[in-house]
């Protein structure tokens, strides 16, 4: 694979440096305990991820304003509410849970590949969340990127041409000086044919372990580079090791 | 004084987080001793400073588009090179001098301020600078922002209400739990207006030494709160000591 020289790489992050599923999961289960409930969250988790593109692809064709995450999310959350039978949530219990998208962890791999991209390279996520979501979740967990930039900035989602041109643009970069970072061939997909550098890092935990197997790593072809995790991403890009 | 209860804060950058007059001296002598010229480079800055709210105000005016500083600071530099009697610098060595305004140093108490009230509080620029020139100045300088705004995200200048109200409608927050932090009365004047809350950051030395007497400091009734730095500006926002 032949690297190309770039000056700034944006990130996917639902999936690709932060695992949405384990969080929701994790957040569900005090749920449960809280109500002295049975609900399964992993499936409760795969079904609210599940209800995501179709709500984008909403918007993205027009029959809704944009609206945030936040309030697709809620929309999507309190229909699975009901269909999970789960009762007795105040307002404010259900408004938190809602909240979980800003409260994920990342990878155990991202951490430590954020860092010395960062050394070498503009670092900022991509993502279909809105800048407060994100700018959370990268206070929360510690993620050292050098902006915040977002679909909202574009008032579209991805894959989106726009999304992907507005974040260019407020790189004050070429398309091509700009590497997309994803777990998604789509959002690839629509990054390349925006002019953009393109990385596939493999995420086969994302839908879980009984997935893992479904999951499968595009040939080394497909994109730029195709790694394992962020820090093979690293090393592809020459970035400078944080400790030797 | 009555200090209000905020979610965020944002904060003007040159002369309130960053030295603009010191790195402009500082990165002009370079070109002195380079091409053995003799410069007064307090004077150039000042000049160059100077013209900065005029070259906003025909775009505020709608006299022109909307451009980023890069541009605005590039028409302005041609002319004071012309006028100062600058001659023979290469297109590379005029573009890296105009991009001085990317290396700016901040303020001695600037990052130790910043970190105490990153515990506590979003902290986000919130300049006229361009999104690229304030991600360039952070990384260079290490400031712990959790996002990037700026008056590129509204396609407006400031004082116009319009960079303010884009700010508070990224952070999703009302803007009276915004904060806007600035040397100038003129920003936070505005800032008011909209509907944030305001601190002045007294910077006497913005100017140089020479104007320090003539730098008021206004009264403390002017604004929620009026210190001397962003250590005490922290200390009155009962922020977290980093060490105690």
């Amino acid at each position: 694979m032949t690297v190309p020289t770039v000056d700034a790489l944006v990130f996917d992050v639902f999936g690709t440096v932060v695992d949405w599923r384990s969080g929701v999961i994790r957040d569900g289960k005090r749920v449960n305990e809280s109500k002295d409930i049975t609900v399964d969250w992993a499936v409760f988790a795969d079904a609210w991820r599940g209800e995501y593109r179709p709500s984008l692809d909403r918007v993205r064709r027009g029959e809704r304003s944009w609206q945030n995450l936040d309030a697709l999310h809620r929309e999507a959350l309190e229909e699975l509410l009901d269909r999970f039978g789960v009762e007795g949530l105040a307002e404010t219990e259900i408004e938190y849970l809602n909240r979980v998208w800003h409260r994920l962890d990342p990878w155990p791999d991202a951490i430590p590949g954020l860092l010395r991209l960062q050394s070498d390279y503009v670092i900022a996520p991509l993502s279909n969340g809105h800048v407060r979501l994100l700018t959370n979740i990268a206070k929360r967990a510690g993620i050292p990127w050098d902006l915040i930039l977002s679909a909202e900035l574009s008032g579209h989602y991805k894959p989106d041409e726009e999304v992907y041109l507005t974040a260019v643009d407020l790189l004050d970069l070429d398309a091509d000086e700009v590497m997309m970072v994803a777990a998604h061939e789509r959002d690839l997909d629509a990054s390349r044919a925006a002019g953009l550098h393109t990385a596939y890092i493999h995420r086969p935990l994302e839908w879980g372990p009984d997935e893992a197997d479904s999951t499968e790593k595009p040939d080394e072809s497909a994109y730029d580079i195709v790694a394992d995790d962020f820090v093979e991403l690293a090393e592809h890009l020459d970035a400078s090791p944080i400790i030797r």
